[in-house]
């Protein structure tokens, strides 16, 4: 068993987004000791609930790892948050009292990067939840989209769910055709009609929304022209994401996220012709960051 | 000056929305002698709102009127409240302990189609910070759309800046072509980029987003092509809205709400043809309701 005395620095890494914040020890060898899962890490959604989420998923790992005598102090760690892009979030993350040996703070997008692309320069299409895309090459970090729900993140989940509630609503009024995301939709919130529909969507968040993303997909795979249509567009904002991110000159393009088997078949040809599989998990991406950051000290 | 002797039942009509509410005195020969404003009147937002407000802007139209003798007691009440569509919401406030003689509770589409046709069968589409259509025709009353925002509410004030700000983000990211708007409405919003502009926007309500409406108009009168096309979808939802209320064969049609005058132009030419002048507005409606009602019991 793995122990202090072993002299051997120890890292954490962690990925806090909006729905869990996932952390992992990782050995100077990039060996996974042990995993840890807790709430949401997104300090969009409150820095306490973060800042707590994030020291719950790290005492979980420590002891997933069977690591009786370490402490969070002992740990080096990589936090990839969801939200520190903003400048006043990254400020509150960075001045946060944490438990650790040493805290190397970057955003969700910049460890997902580097986690599927081992530390090496390339670029990442991110669509679950949310959507995103972001290049690192030479140092040099590029996000494009990612503005949040519902005014962005297009080709997201919570963006085809969004779109699947609009079109419904409209054809229960009889103002556009009917879809075979109809049924699906009523049959999924569990309502009848459009008043209950409305009652239950109003307000709702992106995760909400995202969860009817796969309907959308079953329906346009099944041949259902209207789906195909709200497929076919959110697909080509990302074929859009790609180009525009590739002429930064990634070496390297991938596509990540939940909703990337569904959405792949549906990508342009040129897109699917350049992408690469992710190679590592973004918590990975945390741990790269933290051994990059001690190396340039 | 009138007075409690003249022993003739004096009216009040109310006109509650999300932005504020409308009240008006009115006597039995339909003479209108006061008006008052208060806040917002929609229990959406708010049950004790909504029961201040419509006191305040009642009290405030006694004043009005200079009616020294009257109280609240001595009126009768006609209240149309946005929100009470939800069988929810038109409980809560049928429930209320009102201070009137009596009170006759009905939504905000249904007092407004009756004074725009004073009181006959007739059909409106309602577009201003939000969007609905609705007919009353024979007793029976009809509604499309009025889903809300961000969902639904297309073709409103809120819908028409919405797509301008999706539109300019995506083309600040070089994933849209540039338009009119671009700069328009990063000067409205006072940002410089789109990462300023989502912190300005980022959960925002529909008048937040309504107020960016005209901009959009003022783009598409200019001959901006995105403006036009946004404009046009808009529009064309609006008429497609007037033509499934024909189908309820109202003897009249009419188009109220604060967008009115820029939307009208772009109609289509089979709707703009049966548009008929609205003839009252929304309080006078809430009047007739009342006396309709009363003239039932």
């Amino acid at each position: 068993m793995p122990s202090n005395s072993d002299k051997k620095e120890l890292f954490l890494g962690i990925d806090g987004g909006g729905s869990k914040c996932k952390a992992i020890i990782v050995d100077a060898d990039s060996n996974i000791l042990g995993t840890g899962i807790s709430g949401p890490g997104n300090p969009l959604h409150g820095y306490d609930q973060a800042v707590n989420s994030i020291t719950e998923s790290a005492e979980l790992a420590i002891k997933d790892a069977g690591l009786i005598d370490i402490e969070l102090n002992d740990l080096i760690a990589g936090v990839g948050l969801a939200g520190v892009n903003l400048p006043a979030l990254f400020e509150q993350m960075s001045n946060w009292q944490h438990p650790f040996k040493q805290m190397f703070l970057a955003t969700d997008l910049l460890i997902a990067c580097l986690g599927a692309h081992k530390g090496q320069d390339g670029a990442v299409m991110i669509t679950g939840t949310g959507s995103c895309g972001f290049s690192y090459v030479n140092g040099h970090p590029y996000i494009l989209g990612g503005h949040g729900f519902p005014h962005g993140d297009k080709g997201s989940g919570a963006w085809f769910g969004f779109q699947a509630a609009n079109h419904v609503l409209m054809s229960l009024d009889g103002l556009k055709e009917e879809s075979l995301i109809n049924e699906k939709l009523l049959t999924l919130l569990n309502v009848k009609d459009g008043l209950e529909m409305v009652e239950t969507i109003a307000g709702k968040p992106a995760a909400f929304y995202a969860k009817m993303a796969n309907l959308v997909f079953d329906a346009a795979e099944a041949g259902d022209n209207v789906a195909k249509e709200i497929v076919l567009e959110g697909a080509g904002y990302i074929s859009g994401v790609a180009r525009q991110l590739s002429k930064q000159n990634p070496p390297r393009l991938s596509l990540i996220g939940g909703l990337t088997p569904r959405i792949m078949p549906w990508l342009a040809q040129d897109v699917k012709d350049k992408l690469a599989e992710p190679l590592c998990p973004p918590e990975v991406g945390s741990v790269i960051y933290a051994q990059q950051q001690l190396a340039l000290l």
